[in-house]
Parts: structure tokens; sequence; C-alpha cells
């Protein structure tokens, strides 16, 4: 039926749903009037970048305001922000599996209880390349963990959960498409490995600890490499495993910064 | 010494260290002039609480400027928010572990860089209370991971790494006393859990998922009360471990919204 799943049994018993984090609830706000036409999703770490976002869909889909400000959707809560321009909703998730993780239930829930439907979700932002040109995009074909393995662990009530963390092959050939379009505009697709950490996790040699040597990093890197990782972020198994499990066609698209 | 420490062999070799999150760096700015007489640092999830806290202590400390605004040290990015009220100063972490830990590693050097000596650092924010009464502030005697075991597991390119999570005991005795000046004001030691994720991690039946039964989720928190936990968070763990390697006398004090 292309509608957002929930997959909780208890959630249609409650009479309220407050989606906290995002400052909307079932009470509070009209969801379907809201949001019920948005067919796409646009997430990323920066709420400054997903303001400038929604302003740059705004122009690009010629709709009146652009150039504009854009009001956010989530003035409420200082914990994340959320634009809309047209049909595209745009919303920041700050950095991390687990602030990632609280947007994306909210999220899913407002766009089940909005009765959207075939909503493509699409995770945009920087990534640290492997082995890449500088300025490249990676289109994720699978989410894979710091062993290079597909999957998603997730602790439920202290019990390990293992989740797949494959997003949509056509989606990623559909973008991979678009890019070809753009001139000089290096794009590839390949595994991107999703980290807990930024300094140890990633294998920078610039944090305040640094427990491992520049050798071992190369060939950490290295071995990533071999495995098909081509960039490195701190959120893509979560956002894969939650969407997958949800009914969300989702992809990631990251641009490799420096 | 009580000087800040950085154990990374790595770092003394950099010509230049930018604090990329924090929008500071060792060339670009003076930071023995601009911290090196902090004293106390206090951390929580949000920007607009941090904000309130610093305008809160310069009033306290009846400073000048004491209800005008603050400004955010960190303007130029958007990550992270630090105000300062005399030897305070006011940060925020974002949520969970992979957020707060990028901010102590920036946070850590930048101590290191300004020279500072003798800190103590406090998280403060809300949590979810574990039988306790509604308003009550729990100080964390040690941090436990959701299997209640008084540890941070890092991975550190792919391995992983155990680190413990004692915080400063004398402190938090220290912290309960203050609190007995203050009539009203319900405040406890005791173990403070911490999980990476905040629907399914911590037992909530409202999330976009939801894979376990009410029964199971009260076993589990029975059994996490058995074990000494008090309150549930998504920091504390990450918290403790690094504050404890670098020589920082850490404490977390947390309050129980609901």
């Amino acid at each position: 039926s292309g509608l957002v799943l929930v997959k909780n049994p208890h959630l249609h018993l409650m009479e309220e749903d407050v989606l906290y984090h995002l400052d909307l609830g079932t009470k509070t706000h009209n969801l379907p009037a809201m949001f019920g036409d948005i067919k796409f999703v646009c997430v990323g770490g920066s709420p400054n970048r997903m303001r400038a976002f929604a302003q740059f869909m705004q122009r690009e889909l010629g709709l009146a305001g652009a150039g504009e400000d854009v009001a956010d959707i989530c003035a409420g809560s200082d914990r994340y922000a959320m634009y809309r321009a047209g049909p595209v909703l745009s919303i920041s998730h700050g950095m991390g599996i687990p602030s990632i993780s609280i947007m994306l239930h909210e999220l899913i829930k407002l766009l089940h209880h909005a009765k959207c439907r075939d909503v493509t979700i699409i995770r945009i932002g920087t990534s640290g390349g492997l082995g890449i040109e500088a300025g490249s995009v990676v289109i994720t074909d699978t989410a894979v963990d710091s062993s290079f393995q597909p999957r998603f662990e997730q602790v439920v009530l202290g019990d390990v959960v293992v989740r797949s963390t494959e997003l949509d092959k056509d989606l990623a050939q559909e973008l991979l498409a678009c890019s070809r379009d753009i001139p000089d505009f290096p794009t590839l697709i390949g595994h991107t490995m999703c980290t807990y950490d930024f300094y140890e996790g990633q294998g920078r040699l610039d944090g305040a600890l640094c427990s491992f040597s520049s050798e071992k990093k190369l060939e950490y890197l290295r071995r990533a490499y071999d495995a098909g990782v081509r960039n490195i972020e701190m959120e893509s198994t979560a956002f894969a495993a939650l969407c997958g499990l949800c009914g969300l066609k989702g992809e990631s698209c990251l641009f490799h910064l420096l």
C-alpha cells in the first residue's frame, strides 16, 4: 500500500502520541494536514545545513517564497530542526547512531500518523572518504559496521538483536544516473562504514586519546578498503536498519569533504 | 600537577590543532587567554538549557552582565554551543555516546592547550528514573552499561577496548551534602545506566518499533533496580571513561523529570 509501517503493537492503544523530541503530537497537531503529501525526506547532521538544503529545494522546485527564510517546524525543541519545501521534508539528526535513532523513531511515527505513501528517505551529508578523490559523492549500497559486516547490532533490554543494513539498490542506481547529468561530479557506489566513535573509532590521530599506532591505522583502513568500504561516517547502519524495517525506501548519499 | 592530560603521542607533533566541532583552534585562538582560568565545566544535552545554565551561574556568582544575553563561543559551528560565566564553562553535547564523545575529545584538548588546572566536570541534565520519586536528582556513583556492568566498551579500529566508568566518589558526597542545604530537594546517590538507544534500549513502548512485551520490560527494569540502577540515560559511561582517563574530576547529576 506504500504506507509507512510502525512495528509496535502498543502504539494503536495509545490515546495520544507525543513526538517529544520533534515538539509535535497527534493531539496538538493535525499531522495528516501538515505532512500527508510528503514524498521525500532528506536527513543530515547539521541543522544549518538542513535549513540551507530546504531553501535550495525551494528554489530548485520554483516554489512560492523561494529566497525567503524557511520556518523551523520543530522550533519548540532544540534537539532537531525540520523544514519543508513542497513535498520535501528536510530534518537534522545530530551526530551518531543514538541521536539519529531518536529522530527516526519519531519521524517514522509522524509519517505513519500523517498517512504518507511511497516516501523516499535520503541521508545527505559529509563523510570521510577511503581511497577516493576529494569532493566525490558516495552512494551507499550497503552500510557495514566496524567489522565490515552488513549488520546493525541493536541492544534491546540488554539483549543484542541483529538487523540487516541493505539499502535500496534501484534507488542507488537512479541516483547514480542523476549524477551523470552533471559535469565534473565524481560519484560512485560503495559500502559505507558506520562507527560509534569519530576519533579512535575511525583511526584519527588527533583525539584527546589515541591508543593505536599509525601503522595499525593504515592496516585497518586497508582492510576496510579491500572489504569494499569507500567512506566512513556515524549513522548509516541505524538509518538502513530502521528505514528497512518500516518500509521506507532509503538511500544514503555522502559527500567526501577532504 | 592538576593539569588536564591528553593521552596521544601524536598530538605534540602537530603544528596546529583544530577543534573542528567547536570552531576553535590553537592557531586561530589564544586558548590559554580565553580559557586558562576555567575551574568548572558543566555539560548537558540541550544547547538552550546550557545557555540558561550559564545565565543562571552569572546571576548566582554576581558577575557583571548578569541578566544580559551570553555569547555562544562556538557560534561558528552548529554542532555544539558553549557559554562561560566566570570560572564556569557550560557546553552542550547533543544526545548519545558518539555525540558526547566528539565534544569531550575536543574539550579535553581545549583544557589541555589552555593549561587549565584542577578542573571539575559535571554532567547535568534529565534522565529517566527507576523506582525513585519524580523530581529527584540522582548523583551517579558508577555508570553502568545495559548489562549493569561498570564498563565502557569502546571499539578502536574494529577491536573492543574495555574502560572503567568509576566517577569521583568524594565529589559525589560533596554534591550530596550541598543538596541537603536546600529544602525539599530529593537527592540520592546511585548507579546510572547508559544505553545506546532511547526507545527499544530503555524499554519504551511508544517507539516506531517495539520488539518486546511489557512483561519483559518490567522484568528487565526490576533486574536493573536490583543491580543498583536508579536512572537511565545515554551518555554517562563514555563521560566517565573519557574524563577518568584524562585526569578530569568528573561527576554526573541528573534530574528525574517524570
